[in-house]
C-alpha cells in the first residue's frame, strides 16, 4: 500500500492569489464596464533585453547545425555563464567557479535547499515572507501542524513590521537554518549592512547556516546596502546566496537563477563531524537536475555584455520610476508607504486598522486597483498590502491618478 | 548547529562516468595517436529538428515585444503543450489537462516524484538501473546502509538479465513503489504488454504505483509493444509515467519533458483515507518550480507539428540503425548482443566471463572505442556492457569495423 508524505496534509491551501482572482472576476462581472488596473503579481511586464534577445537567436542557431549543435552540457552550469558571473556580480570576493550553481530560478532552488539538512534542523523565517521558505519545509516534514494564530508550531518567526523598521531582530532561542531575503519580498525594505552583520555574527556563533535570498539586489539605489551576504565579513562560512535574473533581466518566463555556495559553509553530520555543504549540493544537483537550457544560459551571459547591462540598467530604472510614482502617490493622500526605493514593491499600511483583505475590497471597488493583501504573507503581515511596480507606465500612472483621486479614507 | 541530511553520507560515488573519463585520460596520455571513439555516454548528436528551430526563433522575437511578452506562465505548463501531447502521444486514452506537468526533463520528474510519498514507502528498482531511481530514494532515507553486494538494504532488487529475457519478475515480498524503464535504459530492451500487464495487476491487487519511465518509448518498432503503460488497462489507477523530449527530439541540452498523473491514481494517508496523489504533486510542482521556459515549450509544442513529426522520425531512424549496425557488428563476432530494436542501447554479454571493466579496457586498449561497463548500473550488469547508437554514422561505421577486425575473443 503506498503511502503518502503525511507532511502534505499539514499546508494551508495556496489560497491567496486564488481568492484574489475570485474576488476579481466577482468584480468585473458585476461591473462589466471597470477598467481594472493590477498592481498585484510580482511578475514583469517589459520585454528581454535585446543583447539577450540576440545572443538566444545565436544559440537556437547553433543547435540547428550537427557542429556546433549541444547536447548534455555540465549539470552545474556552463563555465562562460559562471565566469561572467563571478566577474560582475561577486567581483574581489574570491568566489570560485565550483561554488556557483546554475539553475531554472531562485524559486526552485530556495525550495530545494533544504533537502542537504537533517530533517530535524530548526528553521527561521521572517513574518511576512515568501511562501516557499516555508511550504518547502513543511513538505519536508520540518514543522508542526498549522496553529490558530496562522504559524507552523516548531518553526521560528521573525517578525518584521513598521515598529521594527522591517529588519529581523535575532532569535532568542537556538536556530540552525535562516532564510534571509533581502531587498524583501513583500516588504520591499532592504537590510542594511550592520543588519545582516549581525546575522552573520549570530551564524557564527551558533554554527547556523544563512540562506540569503537576493532576488532583487538589482533594485538597490542606495550606496551604503549589501548586494551580496558575502560582502560582510565572515558570511562565507555561514552563507548561501540566492540569485534569479528574473526581475534582474525579465526572465520570468524564460527561467534562470543561481546559488553561490562557498565551499568553506559547513554543517555537521550525527557523528559531530565537520561537513562542507557544497559537495553535498553539489551530489543533489547533479543527481536530480540535468542543467539549464543551453540556449537560456547564452541569454543568460549577455546580461553581462556591455548593452546587456546598458538594458537592464534601464529596465530596472523604468520600474524604480513607477515604485517611486507609486509611493508618492501613497504618501499624497497620506497613507504610511515603505519600499519601493531598494526594490520593486510597495507595502503600505492600512489606514484606520483596516484588514489586509478590507483594503483589498476598498482598492478594488473605489479604484478598480488590484493589490496583494499583506496577510498572504504572513499573520504580521495583516494591516499591510502590497503593490508592484512591475506594470507598465501607463497603467501605473492611471492607477497612481485614481487613487488621489478617488479614495479617501 | 546545521546539521546535514545525513542520508548522504550512504551513497556511492558517481564515480561510473568518472572512472571512465579517468581510464580514456590515461589511455590517450600513453597512445597520443589513438583516434578514440566514444560510444559511452546516452548523448544525442543530430541537430534539433529544424521545426523546432523555427519555432523557437519565433517565440525569442515574441519575448522583444511588450505586446507578445511571457513573463510567468502557468506552473504546470502552457496548454498549447499540454493539449499537443495529450492528442499526439495518448490518443484516445482520457488523458485531461490537468493530468499533465511539464517539467525541464525526466531526470528531474524521476528525482523528484518520490517527494509525494511516504518516507517508510518499499520501493523496488530493476537491477541494473538508472541510477536516479535508487539515489534520490537514498537521499530521501527510505534505504538503509549500501551492503558488500551493491545494494542497499531495504530496497527490493529485481533482476534483469538474459535468463528472464530482461524482463523484471514480481517481487515475493510486498513493494509501494516501483520503478519501471521500458524501453531499458542500460538493457535497450522494452517490456512487452503480458509483461507490463502483470505489473499493473500487482499494482492493483498490492496497492502499489507504478513510475514508468518511457522516455525511450519513440524508440520502438515493433508492433505490439506499449508505448505508454496506459495502454494497459487499470493501469490509469495505479501508475504515474515520464516522458521526455531528450532522445525523442535530440532536447537533452534543451530540456524539456513531462509527467503523466492520472487523477485517479491513488495512496494512503496514515490514518487509512485514500487520497488522489494528482493534487499532491501539484502542490510539489506549483511550489517548488516556476514552470519550463516559453521558448523551450514552443520548441517542443513543434515537435507535433507535421514537418517536426517527419524530422524527429527521421532522427530516431538514424539512430535505430547506428544501433542496428551496432548490434549486427557485435554478433558477426559472435558477440550475445541484446536491445538496439526497440531502444538506442544495445547490451551485450561480455565473452568468457569477462568483468564489465576488463572488456572495457579491451575495447579501448584494442579498438579505441569507449563504452560504458553493465556493472555500473547495478550487481545484475556485471558481465555486461553498454553501446549507445547516438553517435554520428561515420564514426558509428567506424567503430563497427575496428570492432570487427580488432576484436578477438
Amino acid at each position: 500500500m503506498a503511502y503518502i508524505n503525511e507532511n502534505y496534509l499539514k499546508l494551508a491551501g495556496s489560497y491567496l492569489f486564488r481568492e484574489i482572482a475570485h474576488r476579481v472576476a466577482d468584480y468585473k462581472e458585476k461591473n462589466p464596464a471597470a477598467d481594472v488596473i493590477s498592481l498585484g503579481i510580482g511578475d514583469v511586464t517589459q520585454p528581454l533585453p535585446p543583447a539577450c534577445i540576440a545572443a538566444m537567436h545565436k544559440a537556437v542557431d547553433e543547435m540547428a547545425a550537427a557542429e556546433t549543435f549541444r547536447g548534455y552540457g555540465p549539470e552545474q552550469g556552463y563555465g562562460f555563464l559562471i565566469e561572467k558571473i563571478i566577474e560582475n556580480n561577486f567581483p574581489g570576493l574570491g568566489i570560485e567557479s565550483d561554488e556557483v550553481f546554475i539553475s531554472d530560478g531562485a524559486k526552485s532552488d530556495c525550495g530545494n535547499i533544504q533537502e542537504i539538512f537533517s530533517e530535524k534542523a530548526k528553521i527561521a523565517i521572517t513574518d511576512p515572507v515568501y511562501p516557499v521558505y516555508l511550504d518547502t519545509n513543511v513538505m519536508a516534514g520540518r514543522t508542526g501542524a498549522l496553529q490558530k494564530n496562522g504559524h507552523f508550531s516548531g518553526v521560528v518567526y521573525l517578525p518584521c513590521t513598521a515598529e521594527n523598521g522591517f529588519l529581523p531582530e535575532l532569535p532568542t532561542e537556538h536556530v540552525d537554518i535562516i532564510y534571509l531575503c533581502s531587498p524583501n519580498n513583500p516588504t520591499g525594505m532592504a537590510m542594511t549592512r550592520e543588519s545582516l552583520s549581525r546575522w552573520v555574527a549570530y551564524a557564527r556563533e551558533n554554527e547556523s547556516v544563512i540562506l540569503f535570498d537576493a532576488a532583487y539586489q538589482a533594485f538597490i539605489t542606495e550606496d551604503d546596502l549589501p548586494h551580496s551576504i558575502f560582502e560582510i565579513e565572515g558570511a562565507k562560512d555561514v552563507a548561501i546566496e540566492f540569485r534569479s535574473f528574473s526581475k534582474t533581466a525579465g526572465f520570468t518566463g524564460t527561467r534562470c537563477g543561481y546559488i553561490v555556495l562557498p565551499k568553506s559553509v559547513q554543517g555537521r553530520s550525527a557523528d559531530g563531524t565537520k561537513k562542507s555543504l557544497n559537495p553535498l549540493w553539489n551530489r543533489r544537483h547533479t543527481t536530480k537536475y540535468n542543467g539549464t537550457s543551453y540556449i537560456i544560459q547564452r541569454g543568460a551571459e549577455a546580461i553581462f555584455t556591455p548593452e546587456g547591462k546598458r538594458e537592464t540598467a534601464a529596465a530596472i530604472s523604468y520600474y524604480l520610476e513607477n515604485a517611486r510614482l507609486i509611493r508618492e502617490g501613497l504618501e499624497s493622500i497620506g497613507l504610511e508607504a515603505y519600499g519601493g526605493i531598494n526594490a520593486p514593491y510597495i507595502w503600505l499600511k492600512t489606514p484606520h486598522g483596516l484588514s489586509s483583505w478590507d483594503f483589498f475590497d476598498r482598492l478594488l471597488t473605489g479604484a478598480d486597483i488590484v493589490g496583494t493583501p499583506g496577510a498572504g504573507f504572513g499573520p504580521c503581515g495583516e494591516g499591510y498590502f502590497r503593490l508592484t511596480a512591475f506594470g507598465n507606465r501607463e497603467n501605473t500612472k492611471r492607477a497612481v491618478e485614481r487613487i488621489k483621486e478617488k479614495l479617501t479614507f
